[in-house]
């Protein structure tokens, strides 16, 4: 089959490998239908993380299960399905609290960016659509393979309620989500940080009501303008750098709540100035298995569309174009189509 | 009037000053009836905190009301009246919002340890207690004053709920507390970290359900194997260094939650850690204001006894010793009588 090796910080290649087997009865393999660049493979891509040897990546999904292994039940071969990144049982203590990605038999899936991957834990990770999709619900399920519900952990971390008022940190396709998310969880305003033209239509059109291009302090201080001086009762952070992180939590009104899902990549929180603002605090790799249900439901009902995050569809072979537009910040998130 | 200062570190000395007066129109000032020194006192008495010229001190306090402003018409002379050591208006939208330690209009109370005492924004901030307290019942409201608030809080901060799990980290007058809370709120397991044999006693008595003696990363495995291998639910951190703080986040279960109050003095929190803990964090100084209705029921009603956590009863006179006590842990919390 043809899967994508990054071989060092920036070189990215479509390579020939063996199709992936069948490993242990609990797995899955799932032909893929659509899979993408996520900004966190920019991580590895940009060399922040380190790349010791050539490997496979990708870990977003939609397709078809060609084959599952014997103790498989809740998934069968020709089903549609989408699963998250981390796979998890579904069934242990952790995962039924809502955090499949703590999952007590949690592992990450990897090498999605390929013409077939194989899938752990397939009864407690997969999930199949009601039917077959059309041809262009399969960027809005794709979606839903991580941003869309990483978005939405953001927004339940920092607990979106009707009525309320959001802030999203970060306009990338997580960001954008977020706004989704919020929308969709009832906040009456949403106020999203972005100073990029076409991001900023795409938030309003999933509907933030405000734009703000400020950053840092004077971010802040636009926001705590628009909030007659409290702050916002939810943020989502959506970037993970010290920066955003600070404007993130100074943001939040006393005793609101950040929930914080761009990967905090050596960013330090000062104990004393957390304290301070009274805010709670939450994040991690979001739990994306347990939204799936619910955002597929969404998808099919035709309530949200989050596969508009995708701005750029290639081709399999075509990948590395796809990571160089959206380190150039080209693209918002490239689709790929084995 | 005889009234607490603090010199410099190590030396606190009672004094002759005169009595406070009026000076807002929302002003009270009140006759203490006991008073009594903060862990956090302890800050400035160990010259972690600067003392650059002689101060007053002091932030609890329990009285009669001596005199009003013309403002203030919830209270009046000759009740007996608890109040936070944070004034508050108790209007505002973040005081609405239950974090009156933030509220829009907070102004620090401090001089408690005396006589007499002005307390700003006196509608807001001081809760008269039904009748007149028997004698027995002074140390629990006094408690009340910051204490016993702060445990709650803690509590409250860590989301404990009907037949969870809790740990308590600190054995100090606000971990211990923290049990009484911790009970109250309906937790079924509450597993206290001491490691000093009369702190272990008074949380037993005040429903703590484990011991754990250990600390740092031996605390948490023994967290751990109290809970099937998963953490706490609740984590109350009521110390407030690097060790505990990373003691609290690591002894939680992922999705569970960290209420911390101990004053985080020149604490980071690692970004990453707490991403892959799942744990949601919440922590400052505690809205006692909120809780002072609620506990003073509870006290004159019998079913906490706060009190309990001091151990040490001087006049006055006598506060050198107290801080004295305290700081070389001889003493939990030293009460004073004026």
């Amino acid at each position: 089959m043809r899967a994508t090796i990054i071989h060092a910080p920036g070189d990215i290649r479509v390579e020939n490998a063996p199709e992936p087997k069948i490993v242990a009865p609990t797995d899955a393999v799932i032909r893929t239908v659509a899979t993408c660049v996520c900004g966190s493979d920019l991580w590895s891509y940009r060399g922040v993380l380190p790349v010791t040897e050539p490997q496979p990546i990708g870990h977003e999904y939609v397709g078809i299960v060609e084959e599952v292994g014997a103790d498989v039940s809740s998934v069968r071969p020709g089903q549609f399905v989408i699963g998250s990144f981390v796979a998890s049982d579904n069934t242990c203590p952790i995962c039924q609290a809502g955090y499949h990605t703590s999952c007590q038999h949690a592992q990450w899936v990897n090498g999605a960016q390929a013409q077939y991957v194989r899938v752990p834990l397939a009864d407690g990770t997969l999930v199949a659509t009601p039917e077959q999709p059309t041809e262009e619900l399969i960027p809005d399920l794709l979606a839903l393979s991580d941003v869309m519900g990483t978005g939405w952990y953001a927004a339940k971390a920092a607990e979106v309620k009707p009525g309320s008022t959001a802030v999203v940190v970060g306009d990338g396709a997580v960001g954008l989500s977020g706004v989704i998310a919020a929308k969709e969880l009832g906040a009456e305003r949403i106020i999203a940080m972005s100073r990029h033209e076409s991001r900023q239509k795409l938030a309003l059109e999933f509907g933030a009501t405000d734009i703000v291009t400020e950053r840092g302090e004077e971010g802040v201080a636009r926001v705590k303008e628009l909030t007659n001086g409290l702050g916002a009762d939810s943020v989502l952070e959506c970037v993970g750098t010290q920066q955003s992180m600070h404007q993130g939590l100074q943001s939040a009104r006393p005793g609101g709540n950040v929930g914080f899902v761009g990967f905090p990549h050596g960013t330090q929180i000062d104990g004393q100035e957390l304290f301070f603002t009274h805010v709670g605090l939450r994040g991690g790799p979001a739990p994306v298995r347990a939204y799936l249900p619910d955002l597929i439901d969404r998808v099919f009902s035709g309530r949200i569309n989050p596969g508009k995050v995708f701005d750029l569809t290639l081709s399999l072979d075509e990948v590395a174009e796809g990571y160089k537009a959206m380190d150039e910040r080209r693209a918002i998130k490239a689709l790929l189509r084995p």
